[in-house]
């Protein structure tokens, strides 16, 4: 398991155990979890052990085979069917969740338990390649963005981290930088959980690309300042109907900047993440996660410890919002595995 | 010195000793600093043991008027340009600053230590008084902009803190608060040295106005779905010349955010902070500070005790932009002690 290597994975099975990378203890130390249950794997989506949305769909849908698996033939499909609900409840927002569940219960053979845990992590192993194939070709499509020298701005981590390998948002910049262009990249720290400052400069730390960190509020001020060429993010859920882009908090607050300034602003995601349902971005669920993720915040400590210091006083309360949703009139396309689409043209992918 | 009160001072003096509210310790601790000689009282401005415009105008006045007390008569003129000087290198950003050693350098008389020091700590009680009453001024006027029910956001910290008392940007709001008006506000985190979770939340929890703290990339949601009928912030400086507005990173997004949802933005300072000599907003120099204020933060550990946490994984480097500059397109008003003006405007307060 090289982590160090973006092609490799940050979510696996063997056997009936799901493995996974502990995001929550990087960049400080890189831990594999092992989750035998499929209690267990759905308990770190919710922890956020694993997050990004490719990445979630696939360990859900390990975590749906490991139910199969665990499920007593006399009660096998009510086991089953909890399960799912159990699981889709992680994490609301995250569409890739949804489509992952989906396709894993709708290979279940009929009336024979073994050949639906065999036809259940098989499904679940195709997703994963599939997430594995489709980041590629987003790097693919995306390199061809980025300019020799160009200046790219990101949040959060939409990287190897956030899937099953290589990336969404960063895929294009670890392709335009093997490609040996000299790209400089500008990463938001992305509070409460600062996945930027954590993870993406990790990722790109590794992979030698050339960055620096910013706090949240200063993005839009580079932009302001002709310091950044084009952002890439990645995507929770984007509504097909009107082409509006559910992602981490402040998403929307870059893309205004990046549109009052004619900074290209690009959202990377495959098409799992597309919604051919909703009618529009405001019906998006919203998920409100703990206030303790705004009042304090975890790192590592002077004597090298994991650990969490509050920044606020005791007794002040937090509004933790974990997503937003940006129209698409801020956005400038939409590099998916198939091509590079405008964001009110989706439905040409259908 | 009851801090509980936002009519009481965070910066005093006591014979030649300055007095101060070390902010740096704020919320867990309230320590009050000692600093007798007038490089104490420098590197307390360096530090941020103080910080807000108006704050460090008073405390750099007090500075000054140290060093003429300290001043050798025989060396008198040049040990006390000396000091100006290093004074004025602390936080070249706020124009208060450079405006209250100016008044105090200008108000001594010549060839005579005994009067000079005298005339040197009168200048700076003046400047201390003046910015009270110009606060006081400020929180009148702004509070008929807020309406009962008002959901109003704040960036930073422009309160009682971030002046000698009252604020600016708070006075508007403790004001209301205190003519009955129902309001909640919304506290921007402020990142990177979190002013806004640590030292406005204070101030609104210690005075029992209703708020909560939101991670910075939250508030242009917010304002997209209708949450937030007005907001008010500080400046560090404003230019005549062109209206726009220096003041802590992140405002320009979110004035950004603001016209773009048809959210009115305030910015509330005093005449002090007005720059007639500039030509642009973007003449105006922008203080990178140490990037160890991004990678790390600090607040209290789960021991109860100041400690700070590093986020980012060692390697990374981080850009710490301390101001941005927002043009006064984006701005709807600038709340002053003389009255509320639109930012091209400002010629008429002159």
């Amino acid at each position: 398991m090289g982590t160090t290597d973006p092609t490799h994975r940050t979510v696996w099975r063997e056997a009936t155990t799901v493995k996974m990378i502990d995001q929550t203890k990087l960049p400080h130390t890189l831990d594999i979890m092992s989750l035998p249950r499929y209690q267990d794997t759905a308990r770190a989506i919710k922890e956020m052990n694993v997050r990004g949305a490719p990445a979630i769909g696939a360990t859900a849908a390990y975590a749906l085979a490991q139910a199969v698996a665990e499920a007593p033939p006399q009660d096998f499909l009510t086991f089953v069917t909890n399960a799912r609900a159990h699981i889709e409840q992680t994490r609301p927002t995250a569409v890739d969740l949804f489509h992952a569940t989906a396709r894993v219960f709708d290979a279940l053979p009929e009336d024979d338990h073994e050949a639906a845990k065999a036809a259940a992590f098989n499904e679940a192993e195709k997703i994963a390649q599939e997430s594995v194939d489709m980041c590629k070709a987003i790097g693919t499509y995306g390199a061809t963005l980025i300019q020799d020298k160009a200046r790219i701005a990101t949040h959060c981590n939409a990287g190897s981290l956030a899937t099953v390998s290589l990336g969404t948002a960063l895929s294009p910049i670890f392709h335009a930088h093997r490609e040996g262009k000299e790209i400089f990249v500008y990463v938001d720290e992305t509070r409460p959980r600062a996945q930027g400052a954590r993870l993406t400069a990790w990722e790109l730390l590794t992979a030698g690309v050339p960055h620096t960190i910013i706090s949240d509020n200063v993005t839009g001020f580079l932009m302001q300042r002709g310091k950044i060429d084009l952002m890439i993010v990645g995507a929770d859920r984007i509504v097909a109907a009107d082409g509006s882009v559910a992602n981490k908090i402040g998403t929307y607050e870059k893309a205004v900047c990046a549109k009052e300034n004619g900074v290209p602003f690009y959202v990377a995601a495959p098409t799992s993440t597309v919604d051919f349902s909703l009618n529009s971005g405001s019906d998006i669920p919203i998920e409100e996660r703990s206030q303790d993720e705004v009042l304090y915040i975890r790192g590592k400590n002077d004597q090298g410890e994991l650990a969490r210091v509050r920044i606020a006083p005791e007794g002040s309360t937090a509004l933790n919002l974990a997503f937003d949703v940006t129209p698409a009139k801020y956005v400038t396309g939409i590099i998916t595995e198939k091509g590079i689409v405008p964001p009110t043209e989706l439905h040409r992918l259908k």
